[in-house]
């Protein structure tokens, strides 16, 4: 079933919030996220600042312990105007190098939907109007929470979540309580300024319950690649439970034993990364599916 | 000039050590490296393990505050036996997934040159005889270093230091004390078994000295990057090395104000994983060349 | 006023939940907690698992950008039975150290309130049976947080959290919501094994408000020192807000510029440590009270 | 037997370097140190600034893998001034709050031997003249060191490194080459501003060697505590090396087993913080003398 949601209220916490609609596994959406100050598709402010969220959506089949699969189908700018900030992180930068960080007001960006790019518009420095190409993004999305670590998604950044990805939540509350919101009409790893190109967007997601199957952290596919993702601070622990998770999967779904899983992801693994900028940041780790036991001869 | 320089004696720290040959800024050197454990071509084990390394290399124009320029001509395999580690390190991943790791022998691999491939052929495990596509890497080279941080190179084991790149140290030492060593016929993102497929090989490199350029951290680039490396622990400082590296490196030579290095990075960098096994962890931060303001119409 | 008030309900996380008593600036409230596990003074379990929390009081007159003031009268073991991990948490030894910790059932321990001591009781070990003093104090308390950051308190296990202690909390939510629970009867630093001495309380604790009073994280003191927590990780970040909320402190209340407060800090400061097990770890940073400027002739 | 050693060179890293005495298992050394920038007894810069050493002294019995014991008999300021930085380092606030931190000359201080006091004696501030007691101590002591992890001490900056304390290296080269220097009149917890009250110190130091007794990391004992160092960063490791070595040695020297060392490090253990400032941050994990097994009835 499709469904064609308009969304009148946010929340900017993934909790256990009253849903604003009910679906069935296998069930579309077609909806829309405001941006990460929340304005929306006419630069009307609709809600309050601090990545507000479309949603939760409850999924009648989902209970804990089952994973709900997020099919990205369609993840689209719905106006031209973006913005960002104009300075890197002071947790990004040496701490003797913080002095030296600009003090700028927003950057502004204009997106060009046709040619598929976005133009920096200000503030003026020595870089000038520099256009990118668009790679439209969801900077937030997930489940609701167990507790205080971020196996349920959440604030991710991830350069990967573009529409063609299948993302994995682990379910921690009944119905899932499916969130999205924050959208980037592009981004640079790390989100390091706080911020990708932040834009209003036009969104569809398939949502599909897989019962009784446990997964411990985010895992997601796309065409070339399957990949973990693990969300905590420092890097470090974050590339633990990326990597653990990675670990794992290989064993339950694709007939490794654990020698041949830590064989394989020894050669193999390439990270990504996620935000570097929020309280929890992310790391991803991914494999080749062409590296994959069901695809290379062995 | 060219010098065909055949190792007898290896050094498993880069630091101040004689010289085992003088060069000028410009020569060429063709030389080859032993692998890891200190075995040649021939197998033979030449020198005690713990990464040797062929040099150092005396610059005589290079001094304090100088920088080195290493252009990596040739990285090849010159044997067909490689090996690596059978499980991933204990530190990569969750402290309460150790238990899970295997232990076993070391894993050996055959080096196809012809084919351009390396194919696992044991220990015996569900992964089966993997084969890869070569990608031949120096994981450690670089100078003498100043102090106890790795702004000098060492064991970076990044999959970028491959055939084509370029590199730049800072000189910390007169003639510079290039090192090189440790190579891998191919490797995976953070070396997180603490090897890559590790094989002797025929190098050749080219040496320059740019005088009285200061850099603070490796530097690199190849027809599509630029590159910063931050070397420390955790994962998170790494990154505000090659971070604060690559905002210095775009005010001083491409011409960006602070603002404008600012907003090129926020938005255009990416970030590779080096190691993630030694004591010291490695970050690349890099740009692409196509966003240069020396590239784009501004 | 003074309450007497026996808790029917707990939450095991510190939130935005219906209050279970509302009281005054000023009020003194006489209550209990159960132990981590949710077993009260019979040992009877009365809620499930999970650091159970008695509350939230509603503060009356407590509104988002106030202090509220925790006073902490009383804290009693009001049972003999304590409980505690026999095995140190896998995240705070040498990664390659996790295979030699024991597998063992909970330790448990005899608490003799007149004594005024805990035995160990059990499992058999070559310790013996250890007998150590009580040192009663509470491993979480707080109030509901605002966002991911632990700057509203929660499971900080520091063993300065005894009666005697004065505690501030910034306020969040309206009212407040003060939680209170996790009693040890006694604990090591860190709670490395995930665990003090772990028993129901008899507790009694003052709130008060400051009104308009903004701090950053919950502060302290007690007869000889005032300190500040950083609840984050790793441990170099609740450093680093402890430290800057200690320089904010010095500077607000008693009478600093920042050069004073930033010399006085060099040399006098002290730094204790609290929980490294939780997701999110705690730093202390105290200073005496005899060179606080109203203190020392200056 | 006793040496009376006026030291004429100085070394700024602990390494192999040329032994400026040769001394026996047993024998006692009378010896001076500089301050951190070099200065001596009588504020005259005899060598250039970088903690220079004392030493290296070379005991004959000493052999890789045997155990260096350090008996520190006296260390006393041997001068009236002493400076310390007036501003905390960047790294140990939080990122967001650098631009806060003061920019100031050296702080100096006012050494009064027989009063047993420091008095701050500039710059100007609103903290005025602060006096603080004397509790002199050497920041950086150790033996040469085996690669680039800190397991031979160095610049631990530990307020527990006073006379009465004992010190146990692990010696990594024949004649262990112990070095010691950056002598601290007083210093507060982690040297976070990057220096104590900096000054020249008289020490005496009694060597002796434990035959084959392999340690991993520092250990040391005073009349009420054992404690072990470990170095690292983040602190979270450091942490992590000093608890590893602290269960090995409890069940090495004290007749624990596994479980019973983590029984009593449970509850029992204290942490002090070293340096948080150095490129190694230092973790202290000690274990009170009275609960030790030869301590209690058991």
């Amino acid at each position: 079933m499709e469904h064609h949601f308009s969304p009148t209220k946010y929340y900017t916490t993934l909790g256990p919030h009253e849903p604003v609609l009910r679906v069935n596994d296998g069930d579309t959406i077609t909806t829309t996220t405001v941006d990460a100050r929340g304005f929306d598709h006419r630069r009307e402010q609709v809600t309050p600042r601090g990545n507000p969220q479309t949603g939760p959506f409850y999924v009648e089949q989902a209970e804990p312990g089952d994973t709900l699969v997020v099919q990205l189908d369609k993840i689209s700018p719905n106006r031209e105007y973006g913005f960002c900030s104009s300075s890197i992180a002071a947790s990004v930068v040496d701490p003797n190098y913080v002095r030296e960080l600009p003090e700028a007001p927003l950057a502004e960006w204009h997106v060009d939907r046709e040619a598929g790019t976005a133009t920096l518009t200000g503030p003026e420095s020595k870089l000038g109007r520099l256009t990118l190409p668009l790679e439209p993004m969801l900077g937030c999305f997930g489940v609701a929470p167990r507790g205080s670590q971020a196996e349920h998604g959440g604030n991710m950044d991830y350069r990967g979540f573009v529409a063609g990805a299948t993302v994995y939540f682990p379910v921690f509350e009944r119905g899932a309580l499916f969130f999205l919101g924050d959208g980037h009409a592009l981004q640079g790893d790390g989100e390091i300024c706080g911020a990708g190109v932040e834009i209003s967007m036009d969104v569809r997601v398939t949502l599909r319950v897989i019962k009784q199957k446990h997964i411990g952290w985010p895992r997601g596919e796309n065409s070339e690649w399957i990949f973990t993702a693990g969300n905590a601070r420092p890097l470090d622990q974050a590339t633990q439970h990326a990597t653990s998770e990675m670990l794992r999967w290989l064993q339950q779904d694709y007939g490794l034993d654990p020698l041949g899983a830590n064989l394989l992801l020894c050669q193999c693994v390439r990270y990504d990364i996620g935000n570097i900028f929020d309280p929890a940041y992310t790391m991803v780790c991914k494999v080749s599916k062409q590296v994959l036991p069901e695809n290379h001869p062995g």
